[in-house]
């Protein structure tokens, strides 16, 4: 990876799924995620017997005090020097990155999952882990227990453990979650900021349409990551979640363009899916839809592609990378244009999150 | 320190206004916290543009990435292998742990200070914080940017840095914010499991009535508690935050009470105060209201208790240090006695969360 930093620009990992999903969060009471039974109400316990079920429910990925829950902190296992420590944080917002339509073990692997991409996006390892819930005195203890599930299942995948956390009260009928997770890099970790113009831009998996199903079963990219950021060719990385359309400009230096190889957009079934039923090309959505949670990254200009895809394929059989594209000088035409004609796209941004005019 | 641990028992960070403040957090549109008009919503802004803003109010305690905000993940700075690393998780939520009546400068300064007192209890010095937002659309700018000012001045203070975040929407009317901090010791940590039978029971500063003044504006005891974790008679600590009444059973061994010398209580102004508007005693007030976010600690049987405490006051001449009790054999009386009588003290636990019966 090549280490000279570039600029402040910045994300605060955002989330895209709102202009999907419908909006109103409140007064819910469908699905079992809020119950109306007292016996099945998280208002039924006291907050430690609360927190002793959601300890049994991670059971060994939630280790003891010091090195878990348990103190005013939780120690965390020394790491030694030759290795860069990480760190990153994600929420999912009942009503906004998950509807009653999702089951709980999905929304809470979908949390993980979410951080665990961030870690990937870096070359990292995932390492331990801090909830934070939120949720009504009305949250249903069996939903609880299935998100809980979720979470552990993705902890015992990828080697997560959960140290410390905290629970905090809302108004009934709303939930919301929040992890902070820590990794360790063995290469210098993979920046957003080192890609230079002339490098050619690549995507794994395929885009778009994500809302029908993979938002909620994606598979963060942690191997494949890994190996990027320690390949020499490899200039810059990150994840998609806003969509390539916004996302793919926080790789751009300044004064450069992107020039986008339209027919090498890798379409997923349910971009053509998504196409079949709305107004927009199987092309818009693998541009412009968020939550793939693939690795977008750059390679170095002079890299042979065909060797480099050619490792690729032999390192990673089963999944699928594109060049989609090449960074050049900033075009006059606009920041993304197309490839062959030298045209702007017509999707020059991303969806922005809070703006309501 | 003794560093033999000893139980799983745990506390996930609890809190404990909610006992006081009305818990109707929902649909409030006051004190300039949540805004009618449009020029001083945050929806008047984009996702991008609000992080911007929020970056420029933390001013010098954001860093850029890598090492900052700005890529998938904050690159943390190194950490000798002397040294232990340690996490933290706490919440902030509107309606809950303050209401409209407090300025959003000290409710920013209580979300930071909260996590840095437990940093604190651990005997550790605070590091690489994150950030994570959730509000309502009709949330009031000019509120949002004094928050963070209140934040900023905890950083400056206390040397902490915000590296990384997440902003999330919640419906109108709502707010909450949770931080991650890090930190590090240099003596191995301060912990809650290792007090044994016959360890005198010591707190700093007075306890009680936090709810007329202190919860919104209390001192992290940083200094205290690194002197303490590296002092080899001090033998656990942990901070006050649900009251002593509830927090002291964290530091008890199994088979142990705490005989209780109510004389020694060091009352507050505060605890009087409340004594005299309500039918309670100021020792009540303070050993059962939370908020105090003082050390409770421990000190070895055998230790003279007039050298200790003579070395506190050598060091540290402005803040009270008492000898509240001390650890005896579990008594058929209760848990918690009172040294002179033997007999039980009237308040055995403290407040439940989320328990509505």
């Amino acid at each position: 990876m090549r280490s000279r930093p570039r600029s402040n620009r910045q994300t605060f990992m955002p989330m895209s799924m709102d202009r999907i999903i419908a909006r109103s969060a409140c007064v819910c009471h469908f699905n079992g995620m809020f119950s109306q039974n007292p016996d099945d109400c998280v208002r039924k316990l006291g907050e430690n017997e609360l927190i002793e079920r959601i300890r049994a429910w991670l059971g060994p990925v939630a280790p003891p005090a010091p090195y878990g829950m348990g103190d005013d902190c939780a120690v965390l296992p020394a790491v030694t020097t030759s290795r860069q420590q990480i760190i990153t944080t994600d929420s999912l917002t009942f009503g906004q990155h998950f509807d009653a339509s999702a089951h709980a073990h999905d929304a809470g692997a979908k949390l993980m999952n979410r951080n665990i991409s961030d870690i990937a996006a870096m070359g990292g390892t995932p390492g331990p882990a801090l909830l934070n819930l939120l949720f009504g005195p009305d949250l249903s203890l069996l939903w609880l227990e299935q998100f809980i599930a979720g979470i552990r299942q993705c902890c015992e995948k990828f080697g997560v453990t959960v140290v410390g956390g905290d629970i905090s009260q809302l108004p009934p009928g709303q939930f919301t979650a929040s992890v902070t997770l820590t990794g360790l890099t063995d290469s210098p970790p993979a920046l957003r900021s080192t890609a230079e113009i002339g490098d050619t831009i690549y995507v794994t998996g395929t885009l778009g349409g994500s809302i029908l199903h993979k938002h909620l079963h994606f598979e963060p990219r942690i191997k494949e990551g890994q190996w990027l950021a320690a390949h020499e060719a490899c200039t810059a990385m990150m994840d998609l979640t806003d969509g390539l359309g916004k996302d793919l400009a926080a790789l751009l230096p300044e004064g450069s363009s992107a020039a986008i190889n339209l027919q090498n957009l890798p379409l997923s079934h349910d971009a053509r899916e998504c196409a079949r039923k709305d107004s927009h090309s199987p092309q818009m959505h693998a541009f412009c839809d968020g939550e793939d949670y693939e690795l977008l990254f750059t390679v170095a200009r002079g890299t042979q592609s065909e060797i480099f895809e050619k490792q690729w394929q032999t390192r990673f059989p089963e999944l699928k990378v594109s060049c989609i594209g090449r960074i050049v000088n900033a075009h006059p035409a606009g920041r993304y244009i197309d490839i062959e004609s030298s045209e702007a796209l017509p999707w020059q941004s991303g969806f922005e999150h809070f703006k309501q005019t």
